[in-house]
């Protein structure tokens, strides 16, 4: 996750190419060289698309901008009058850089080695969109969803249909799996997960499985606890990420069983590195890699993470024998 | 949860009288006051002490400050050589306005009417202090953790020794119940959960029981996820709160053999009111309200929650009939 990054000198040479963080985005020779970085330099066996969950937002019109050592910001969408300002008809042409990104990795990269595209999921980019960037609460967001669900289903609606798209887009231009980041997902009771995460996840997973079958779909509904299971039951991805919280044990006796695991070392186990990053690795790899499984951190990568403990990880999980 | 505060009006009034925070914490007469309120004008079954899980780090020195708008300010302690700054000793005499807050609650409340004290659980407390305030990921307070467990633990031994201590005498002052806050239990991995949140939870529930065997402590490690049950099992506690993203048919089928639930409607669907806050509710009390359980939100009230609101579910769970 957030493979590529402010810790490696080389990512921070090209950052500083470029005016901004969404301009790396779509320059596709320069985030096609970001995202190639982390594998030349460690060896990992797959790569991940260097993008964010925000470009679909910025296609439908949204104002995306980000402004360093801030947040994201973004005109906030707040109720169904500003849906209207939205549109989905322009997101393909706006997002074709990134298409040109994948293509280009998918040229230079070791045909062994996989190249995993993803997207926000929906709830988590609506509440971008409507608190107009980050956010502890989701004061409103949740007052739309919950006070006015039917329009506000009218937004998820529409990035669910912008999502499947582009994730299409992407795997016809190369790219071997999806993931799906629902980062916020863990903000919600059951019944609204039921309706802002499970639900719009299925209408994806199925949208992109209709036209590519045999594609694997990784879904990571954030800080879900005990509604993991549930979202992989009912979304039916091939693969669910899962956060820090998440004991590997529990995930390979519920989860594990339905398909593969991805995840789970605290990105500060790997700042920490030493003792501590090899215990909680080797319990990871213990619990969960008996079965089909992923090794990944629970979350983004950090930007004061040392290389050499990046690069003692990579080893110790390549040498790990099940 | 946060029962008193600035939804109220009448909270607002009394704020406006002193110069900050942590002044209306330590103005017993006041912040008796403030306690009360929220009984009188809705008639909960339950008042929950008025104060701050800051105050145990104020009295240790750690230069807590509350500034308008921002969050809470800490003298950060980054390690070992900090440690000896801070003064345990001091604790008892700076909390004691707190004892005074309990005694005078306690004398104008309805016998009848439980008054519930609490503290913040160690790994929230040490966060605050290490970092300094609040914090997204924690990173100066897990680099020691997890860098030097050693001497991190001296600070949460600190830490466990002042909140029994703190705990005792809100007992003996008045209180019935006990509540530990662990606002930020969720992000840590497994093992790293059971040494920073369980351990020092029962070490806090061993001390408390000793001195008062039938005194009630109510833990809270919101954000668990899947570790809820190893943490009601492994720490004692009567109760367990839960938050908002717990699924209470999850919990009443886990965690409630175990004990008393309490839990878990997520304060913005109070802020929502109607339907939605209405379905949410039931949809709690069906699923926990047969057994032992304690409605409470999943995590604070906020500001902009409607009085209308609060009355109409205090009025629905009175009305309730399992």
């Amino acid at each position: 996750m957030r493979q590529a990054g402010r810790y490696l000198p080389e990512y921070r040479e090209i950052r500083a190419k470029v005016p901004d963080f969404l301009a790396l985005c779509y320059t596709p020779e320069l985030a096609a060289r970001v995202t190639l970085q982390p594998i030349e330099r460690f060896g990992m066996d797959a790569a991940i698309l260097f993008s964010d969950i925000l470009v679909v937002p910025h296609g439908l019109g949204a104002g995306v901008r980000f402004v360093e050592g801030e947040g994201p910001q973004l005109d906030p969408v707040r109720g169904a009058k500003d849906l209207s300002r939205l549109k989905p008809e322009a997101v393909a042409a706006v997002v074709a850089p990134v298409m040109e990104t994948v293509r280009l990795v998918r040229q230079q990269l070791d045909p062994k080695i996989a190249l995993i595209g993803f997207a926000g999921a929906p709830w988590t980019v609506a509440t971008y969109m409507v608190e107009g960037g980050s956010s502890r609460d989701f004061a409103a967001t949740k007052a739309w969803a919950y006070g006015d669900p039917q329009s506000f289903s009218r937004l998820i609606d529409m990035l669910v249909e912008a999502t499947i798209s582009y994730l299409d887009h992407q795997i016809a231009a190369g790219a071997g799996a999806v993931q799906l980041f629902d980062t916020w997902a863990g903000a919600l009771s059951p019944d609204q997960f039921e309706r802002w995460v499970i639900d719009p996840a299925r209408r994806i997973v199925d949208g992109v499985r209709r036209r590519h079958p045999s594609v694997p779909v990784i879904g990571f509904p954030r800080g879900a606890g005990s509604l993991y299971r549930r979202y992989v039951e009912k979304t039916g991805v091939n693969c669910v990420g899962i956060d820090t919280a998440v004991d590997p044990a529990w995930a390979a006796e519920t989860l594990q069983p339905m398909g593969t695991v991805q995840g789970n070392l605290d990105p500060m186990a790997l700042v920490a590195g030493g003792a501590t990053m090899r215990a909680e690795a080797e319990r990871i790899l213990i619990a969960l890699g008996k079965g089909p499984f992923v090794f990944n951190l629970g979350h983004g990568i950090v930007p004061q993470t040392a290389l050499a403990h990046v690069a003692e990880l990579s080893a110790l999980i390549k040498n790990w024998r099940a």
